[in-house]
């Protein structure tokens, strides 16, 4: 595919955009500011700052403890319904509680437990860090009968599909994945993997962190049987926001949180001395939720759901499409490397590129040209497409900037040095 | 010790009282409102509101991912180091990570481990109900070995002193308490059960939810060796704002953190495979805090720091002196019973008067009478004093209408129901 390298053909395609409306919907302090980060951090929705008044001044500030009754106490399965309904599951199959690390533990742990004489964990090397930490340290503690193997990407892009299904045999527990990875982008086939994990009779344990709010997923249709994610990066929910998981219906009375705190008790407040578990996912929740983040994630979701998945998905895929095509005319003459799938359908809403240079050209781009990507180890220049606010335009001059740089060796100014992280 | 019973009285200790100023630094909306529940969820201050506006327009919305950078990464001890100085800690023994039992569990697995051979848990039925949760679930997941041994107060006031330190013997692991509990507001002495229990060669973990920022804590100078607490009480760190653990130098190296998420990991944006912990507290973190509601925490840490711990002590014992004289005076002849200990030296800053009709008179104070206490069954109703903002005449209030509602039996008009929750 080529296209018009131009400004104006980016200006033409915003202006044929329907979703362009959305990015009003966003505070933007800083016009000059291409912000290509929106896979890291969402930004924040005008909504929310509105909100932020209501949560911290009216229902903190005024109604003080009264909040808890009022509303605050279902706030973790009000949030978890509305993103159900962006990840194709039942409204009581998704709540929200912790980090997703937290939540990776405890789901971790409850499948080990139930998948009793089963010993195999499989995941790739893909798969964010975090994730494989913890499940290192679930293993460690539950008995290090278990085998964590992670098995490598052919090329460090796409999943090693093939091998992870040469793997799977009746030994292994538990199948999880990100279902986009975190540096390149590749996409899973949620489907497919499921399958053949059921096959097995192993159950898989998605992290949709980088696909919730930007690749449609059907968790039911798919037949997942858990899924974690995160909250700030496509769903806005803001810095470090509390994370969901998902558990499908049919496995939820069959596993045992094994962090078993007073929110997750049958009887908030009878206060017996022990535990007996809320029915459902509430039993999956620990400690008292922090309100503020918790809250202010349900602003970015209704954006989500009124802007409508598929439109977004689509955006996304010509976005990306765009991007690839300006990277092909413009920036692997100068030795830039796609290192995210060519194939659309293999890919989430990021694309990675990489360059020999790619370190000192991310930090020219954020502190010389307004252009704020992030950067991951060892090379890859992370751009992310946020399909309610990144214009076609902001595509553009991302690309424009990567070229001049490269051209006019701008990155030269700057020393190998810390990456900026995210 | 008795006192006049007058309004004038009540005027005259709130002109005398050195710290009053204080009330005016909180969002106080409803000035007709007599908040007695400030040890459940603090009251918003006023920094706070203008604090929020910075975190949430600035560092989120103008800023963006570049925050991290700016500061994010180190909120957790730079309040936990804030906190420290209100509990006789070093700066790097408190760091502020998920919430009061999630800590919980990482520290009593932690602990478990270390005390390799030792197979007994002490603690009380006065701990908080999520904190024998939490136990229960460690023993379960780890070996099930293990025994949780909960014993009774001998009044349901008082701390079973005699009985705990006879059950310490050399296979205690771990002696858990809540310093001040959560119904009568007896407060431990921190230093003879934290010696009782190392002479055995048992280790402590105290729960100073409902002692930090209203009483004086040691824990250098008690040789406590862990501690737990949560920030949106006394701290007035809003609502389910993230908790603090403090673990003892000397023990933080021999500890390691069961849950290893990446914001505990050693190098966070290396994206190593195989987890390696951090140095010192921070291997105690685990996943990507909520950053709004751990921000806002510093306001109200502030608050209490330049008001003085030993100021804010000597105000909340002379209150609940007052509130006890006033007690005795007028509610005892119609029924109530202090349901917390007499002696000012074995309190907290809350207290609770029973009454057979404890829950309906609850109900009228909260309903018709603008007073905002809390309720813990069976018939509990706590009174809340927050010494920066609670005055004299809030007492004086509290006590005149409970005298009402039992003299003139406006109770009536409730039958029994669901509690107001906290």
């Amino acid at each position: 595919m080529t296209v018009p390298t131009d400004a104006a053909y980016a200006a033409k395609l915003d202006a044929q955009d329907p979703l362009a409306r959305f990015r009003e919907r966003f505070v933007i302090a800083d016009s000059d500011l291409v912000y290509m980060d929106g896979n890291s951090l969402g930004r924040l929705p005008k909504d929310t700052l509105t909100f932020a008044e209501d949560v911290i001044a009216q229902q903190w500030g005024t109604r003080l403890i009264r909040s808890w009754n009022e509303g605050w106490f279902t706030v973790p399965e009000r949030v978890g319904a509305k993103i159900a309904r962006l990840i194709g599951a039942q409204p009581d199959e998704v709540i929200v509680a912790d980090s997703t690390s937290v939540n990776l533990f405890k789901l971790a742990v409850a499948t080990l437990q139930a998948q009793s004489g089963r010993s195999r964990i499989l995941t790739d090397n893909l798969n964010f860090p975090s994730d494989l930490y913890i499940l290192q340290g679930a293993i460690h503690l539950l008995d290090k009968q278990h085998r964590l193997e992670i098995l490598p990407s052919p090329d460090g892009i796409h999943g090693p599909i093939a091998e992870l299904q040469a793997q799977l045999d009746a030994q292994v527990a538990l199948l999880t994945l990100s279902h986009t990875v975190f540096k390149s982008g590749y996409t899973y086939d949620m489907s497919a993997m499921t399958a053949a994990a059921h096959d097995v009779g192993a159950l898989t344990l998605w992290d949709i962190s980088h696909s919730v709010g930007s690749v449609p997923i059907s968790l039911n249709e798919d037949q997942a049987d858990f899924a974690i994610g995160c909250t700030y990066k496509y769903l806005n929910g803001g810095p470090g926001a509390p994370a969901f998981l998902y558990i499908r219906r049919e496995l939820q009375e069959r596993l045992s949180n094994p962090i078993t705190g007073w929110m997750g008790q049958k009887d908030l407040f009878n206060f017996d001395s022990s535990y007996q578990p809320a029915t459902g996912l509430r039993s999956f929740l620990t400690g008292t939720p922090p309100i503020l983040s918790l809250s202010l994630i349900e602003p970015g979701v209704d954006l989500l759901l009124e802007a409508g998945l598929d439109n977004l998905r689509t955006k996304s895929e010509q976005q990306s499409q765009y991007l690839i095509a300006l990277w092909k005319a413009l920036l692997e003459p100068l030795g830039f490397r796609l290192n995210s799938p060519h194939n659309v359908h293999q890919r989430g809403s990021h694309i990675s590129l990489g360059h020999s240079e790619g370190l000192r050209i991310d930090l020219t781009l954020l502190h010389d040209m307004h252009v704020l990507p992030d950067f991951r180890t060892p090379d890859n220049i992370r751009l992310g497409i946020a399909p309610l606010y990144t214009s076609f335009r902001d595509i553009h001059t991302t690309v424009m900037r990567l070229q001049q740089i490269v051209a006019e060796r701008l990155y030269e100014k700057y020393p190998n040095e810390t990456p900026i992280v995210t």
